[in-house]
């Protein structure tokens, strides 16, 4: 265990060294967050296709995670139980248009990790940073459970378990458990647990705090312990199935699900589940008695379980949706938690936006209406009146305004747009509107991949680090012959 | 298909050249031996362990293999389901004795596989070429179904199915099915299907050839198919539990056999069997109601079923033995079929040796006495008269001398002692002889392997073809911190 050892001081030194100013010691928190005897447990996973750009390389790091895909560069870090995929990275070729000027690259997109401790963290998307377009940087980062990292590069900060980082760069900053930062450029700052907060370029911006009663109820962490809360009894009780798909190496093959449609083999499929066509299960997902109309999706780490989503539905990273009727192109964000009951049911109405990282956990039946944005902590119907508001009466906001614990200022329209434009967007990445011949996305694009395995050493000075690997394209024609 | 195809025909090509003078086409052999659909559908092991040397390098290859070691560099390869073990390959350390005079290495062995086309071949031990110490060449060669090639660089050959080429240097050779080479350097030649051939430093000569309808009935090839024959039926029907064991990604945690045993979690253990103190049962060997006493192996793609072994027996590469009783100390060469029913049991006395590539199929129960040599082909017992002699009376022969369709001319004392160091040497670098502190071989080594999985492209012109890999060490100490 000693190599393990050193590379976990050496990235506890390395973010300690960025969050100075806040003087957080982030040691007990990694410490605490994993056993060390897990990590000579797990196998990596890196996939391959021909589809997306293959490159990988990790050196001098532990690393027990399940799916790379894209190019990547990962060195003396401790990645556990991660999903980075980079399926989305930019390409040398295309460019990167930035506010409507086509920036030329000087290389492909890379993932780079560098002295980074990410405990069960998605990596995802492409650098919305201008300027690093090239590089999808985290480093010097400490992330705890299921936070998400996603479209950004993330420089020396401390991530809580189930806080997101969405489409920005966020330097040397503490964001808390469950907060949701989308604010294209975070210096450096302290976010606190349960703060939603999104900021689009027109400034526009939206911000919500959830009472810290209730985040603590879900997810809270503390140093030398491993994160805790009703997120993670939910999590750890579905944990079993997730050890069943990654035990066997040949999976059964794929199952004939409706045409365009991709099914993860390290999905989970359990119960009376049916996948209409071109629906995107990815890797991680779980689904249990669930039905996903044509052109839904259920993404990494998400959950659907007793629930029908119509069809053009957005199961976003970390989402659980359970004892839930969504009609059509409802949008459920980032690690949001719908929970209704055979008894308290919850129906959502077409066009429906849950914004990412709210809680719904209902004691009673609960409708949210067509067109209807939703956010914050909501139980029953009467709640609603402060946590959500119809798409159309937000639109006619322009300057500030203020529902229960949320207040809002800018252009409502606009926002909206913004947001609905990015819902559109993802269902077309992902392969939605695949029509047999057009509009491939994600979930037609995925369905040959192949996965490298690698595995740590399980005993001596090494136990629970990997030798170095290098995984690179073959030569594009015959150059090795 | 295209690169896969387009690696086929330049070792086709490759190999061709170098075999002009015996004017042999491999391709049609290359094209019969595997389905090409076959090698999408694999992985590729390479093993990792802090007791062995730890280098990978593949490019431009196909690669559906299984098991690894050491450092390897392939390079523009096909290597169908091979087994390759370098874990006794030299050391920069220890350098290298070649009659009495150790020469330095300027670097440490790496078994080196180019432009070769290798059908479940089993590569193993470490170049005993004293002109090239540092490279276990394997180079411009096409060897078909269950070829040994043990401890030689081998190049520009072709290798017939259950061939053995062992302890030498092969040039520009064809070496016919289920023949055995031991003869430190063979310069181009065609060698019969059946040939069985052992000379010594010193001279020792012995010679054994099967009638050609022996061989067949065993083991023949012919352009364009599959290897056929009694051998190929026998390993197809014991296919499907290897497919078992090899489609469990977390093994099933290795039971408590007896202390310093090793069992290989690609061992196929199955009925009644019995695994006794400093055991070692190698990957792909099969056991069935089997008892391995105390330090007797079954070594890579050996079968032991229905058998007992008394201790310090040796199951060499590729050999089965079914129905068999053997005492202590009995040597069971390469490829070597000892096959016993419960009406003609097979026993074998203590430290008997059935020289390697012996077929001893029996129709009436037969005994070899304590202390003899065996060879050729034996059904019966009257068969010993001509294909076995004491090791005693062996030990006498200086000159000449013809035993049935066996000939051996030289120091008939010299020769068997040779043998026996080597079965000596066998056993102890397997571990047979460990005290619990002392005397650590393969067996207590092996103990705590992890493995790296590699699998190919399942579709598109890269289809079967697998991507390039390097996997290298850690730094040695804090480099890279």
């Amino acid at each position: 265990m000693k190599q393990l050892q050193r590379i976990l001081n050496n990235v506890i030194n390395r973010t300690n060294i960025n969050l100075r100013r806040s003087s957080i010691d982030v040691g007990p928190y990694v410490s605490g967050a994993v056993p060390q005897e897990k990590y000579a447990q797990f196998y990596a996973f890196y996939a391959v296709s021909t589809e997306h750009p293959l490159f990988f390389n990790f050196q001098c790091s532990s690393l027990a995670g399940s799916y790379f895909f894209g190019k990547c560069d990962v060195q003396h870090s401790v990645m556990y139980k991660c999903d980075v995929r980079g399926d989305e990275l930019k390409s040398l070729a295309k460019g990167f248009n930035v506010d409507g000027t086509n920036v030329r690259l000087h290389s492909d997109e890379v993932i780079r990790i560098v002295d980074s401790f990410l405990n069960k963290t998605l990596i995802h998307s492409f650098s919305h940073d201008p300027e690093f377009p090239e590089e999808f940087l985290i480093k010097n980062t400490v992330a705890l459970s299921y936070a998400n990292i996603h479209g950004s590069p993330v420089m020396g900060s401390f991530l809580g378990p189930f806080c997101t980082i969405d489409l920005c760069t966020v330097q040397n900053s503490c964001i808390g458990a469950y907060a949701y930062v989308q604010v294209a450029d975070l210096q450096p700052s302290v976010i606190d647990p349960g703060h939603i907060w999104i900021r689009n370029k027109s400034g526009d911006e939206f911000i919500y705090d959830y009472a810290p009663e209730i985040v603590s109820k879900y997810i809270s962490v503390a140093p030398n312990e491993r994160a805790k809360g009703l997120f993670m009894d939910f999590v750890d009780s579905h944990k079993r199935d997730f050890e069943r798909v990654f035990g066997f190496l040949y999976a059964s093959r794929p199952e004939s699900y409706a045409p365009g449609s991709f099914v993860s083999r390290y999905a989970v499929v359990k119960g009376e589940t049916s996948i209409g066509e071109n629906v995107l299960v990815a890797q991680r997902a779980y689904l249990e008695n669930a039905h996903l109309g044509k052109g839904a999706n259920a993404q990494e780490n998400s959950y659907v379980i007793d629930s029908y989503l119509e069809g053009y539905d957005v199961t976003a990273h970390g989402a659980k949706i359970i004892g839930s009727r969504l009609g059509t192109n409802v949008f459920v964000g980032f690690n949001s938690f719908l929970r209704g009951t055979p008894e308290a049911p919850l129906t959502v109405g077409e066009g429906a936006v849950i914004v990412p990282h709210t809680i719904i956990d209902l004691v009673e039946p609960v409708t949210i209406p067509a067109g209807y944005v939703v956010w914050g902590y909501v139980t029953k119907q009467a709640d609603l009146a402060t946590q959500a508001v119809s798409i159309e009466d937000f639109a006619k906001v322009d300057g500030e305004v203020t529902i229960g614990a949320m207040t809002f200022s800018g252009n409502g329209e606009r926002f909206i747009r913004a947001f609905q434009h990015r819902i559109h967007h993802i269902l077309h990445d992902n392969g939605a509107y695949y029509d047999g011949k057009d509009n491939l996305g994600h979930a037609q694009k995925t369905k040959n991949i192949t996965y490298n395995l690698i595995q740590p050493y399980v005993e001596g000075g090494f136990k629970g680090v990997y030798p170095n690997i290098r995984i690179f394209p073959l030569c594009p024609d015959d150059l090795c012959m």
